[in-house]
């Protein structure tokens, strides 16, 4: 529920006390609700832990709403999001195809004009898994960054210096814990984001 | 709706004193100043010329109070910055070894511990000018970006992909209006963000 | 100083038959005969030309025999080029989707293991096409070029900093006769390298 | 010893044996010596104890003899290098700035015109130290290996996808013995493509 949707449902009368709400929530920071959308492409299960744990940092977040699911299917479930985290295996120091696919279909499938900028302003990230330590993780991060803050997204890190990320190969099979409490960091460190731009952008 | 529209919508009789203090502190503007530093190399006036595009462009913004300068001597400066927009010409692909050796300076020099990251949620762009179309910009652009979002700065583009840029070797020398409009972009967007940052960190 | 100046060098006397030699050598350098392999994908038809243009110049080399395909179908197509070069269409900043899963299948498809290197010492190149000057094409370059130096294959560029590249988009409608020209550029440079790196591969 | 001064060695008058000698060196491969520059910055002393395991690693190839030295102090060192493996600590994802200004030099102490490309057909490579595993490592190399690339050298990687690398912060204090092994593994590859493109240059 936006700023707007909150006022039309407290209503007119009600928005003396609906304002003295907001002060209250603005000190809890309640009021500002925030759609994290995370999707990821996953082969092994791997991305998929590692996009769960982002969700859940981002739901340390008062008033984040994280809805991790493999790709979004609708233009609508982009446009609906306050901030985007993306996923992706390292292939080839880059994201997977599929990954690849999903941002082009921003173009080709929704139809977004490029000169419009409908994801404009809203809290773009990265997440990446790679099967070993010096293989591509950053330039795969930077490469999702990148076609973010062409579609002129907010563009933050978390978790690392690009992102969170985890090395899933035979040094280090597996999401371990540490790696978790990254992708958590960029999770809780997105919706942190979101909601200051969000609040900001009255 | 945003928020002053908001304000005037819910009525001055149930405004209180608080909502009047924001109504005038948000009709002027003046609650919410940011402090936009551009900091840049230029050898021909090139770079120059650009820097004093990006801060035109911030200028509109009501609120922002734009400082180019050469180069920021005191950690204060970028301490005390909403926002820091760098601009370098390219050399072999990258930012010159003097805006290189500006960012080492923040931990070799300002002793900012990297753990602290004094510069997070401060907004980062960048611009920069080089001698043909296919030089080296965008990879420059994007070295000046990264040197910022591992610091947990905001990172935002505006003027062209990754920030502002201009040709100015011999294809097209010196910088032309269209170029000075990209500047002038980046410095209004970033401006911008920097205003809805400000106002969302409360 | 190159073999035919070496020669001259070392003498008149001595010219007719180091040259006669270096005759045979180069008739014997005729058997370097190098395949290289243009891979590209197109949708407007811009990409295609460059393609054209690419292997047009490699041709220009003795001994290379440039075979411009859509796509190569299998593995045996890249395991008996000496060169392969890659061209694709910018989407937000990198490769298109299509043109990432042409590399991920030399993995998830041909079953090539990464450890094998099986495309070692192969030279690799980038061409590309985009709708504006700073759109990601370099970074659309840098990203093929990462994916082939990964598999360890000597990288190279030739017709602009990181590889061939036209500007497609309406500052500059289709390929025109400068573009083509950085086309062949590549083509030659790679067709010289593969001829260099086969030659010396003995 | 380069083909240059062989030639001057072997003198006018034994042209054509030297032609011989050199036909019967390729069968042995020995006769191809390359000139392998290794240069690196360095405070901690980690990124030149990586600067050694590179060179060692050169020196492993018949033929190759490595230098390992701070800084080339001139352009004939530049220009008489076969290759140069250029070295650096990782200073905000990017080569210190002492490093960039190294490549700078190029252009502005050396005065390389850059339209005649000096530097073609020199291998190139980087390796790298940092203090944490994602902290920019992969995006430094990347950056020194662009800088080669738009000098027209040929790039290849060795002991890691871009390169060699360490990680010398509070994870891993220092240079392991895998570490070293990159480095070796990097100046092995390097000395490999020199000799092979030496002698596939006549």
């Amino acid at each position: 529920m936006n700023r707007r949707e909150l006022m039309k449902d407290v209503g007119i009368a009600t928005g003396a006390a609906s304002l003295l709400a907001v002060g209250a929530a603005r000190a809890q920071g309640a009021a500002v609700a925030v759609n994290v959308l995370v999707a990821y492409h996953s082969v092994t299960g791997n991305t998929e832990k590692m996009a769960q744990g982002v969700a859940e940092g981002a739901k340390e977040v008062p008033g984040a709403n994280s809805l991790s699911k493999m790709w979004a299917r609708t233009a609508d479930d982009l446009l609906a999001a306050n901030a985007l985290i993306v996923g992706s295996p390292v292939y080839y120091t880059n994201m997977a195809g599929e990954v690849k696919t999903f941002f082009d279909n921003w173009l080709l499938k929704h139809k977004f004009p490029f000169a419009e900028f409908k994801m404009r302003n809203k809290v773009g990230a990265a997440f990446v898994t790679g099967g070993a330590i010096s293989n591509g993780k950053e330039t795969a991060m930077t490469a999702i960054l990148n076609a973010m803050i062409i579609n002129q997204m907010i563009i933050v890190s978390g978790g690392g210096a690009f992102g969170a990320s985890a090395t899933t190969g035979p040094d280090s099979p597996g999401i371990d814990d540490k790696e978790l409490a990254t992708a958590r960091a960029l999770g809780k460190r997105v919706a942190e984001v979101a909601v200051i731009t969000k609040r900001g952008s009255v």
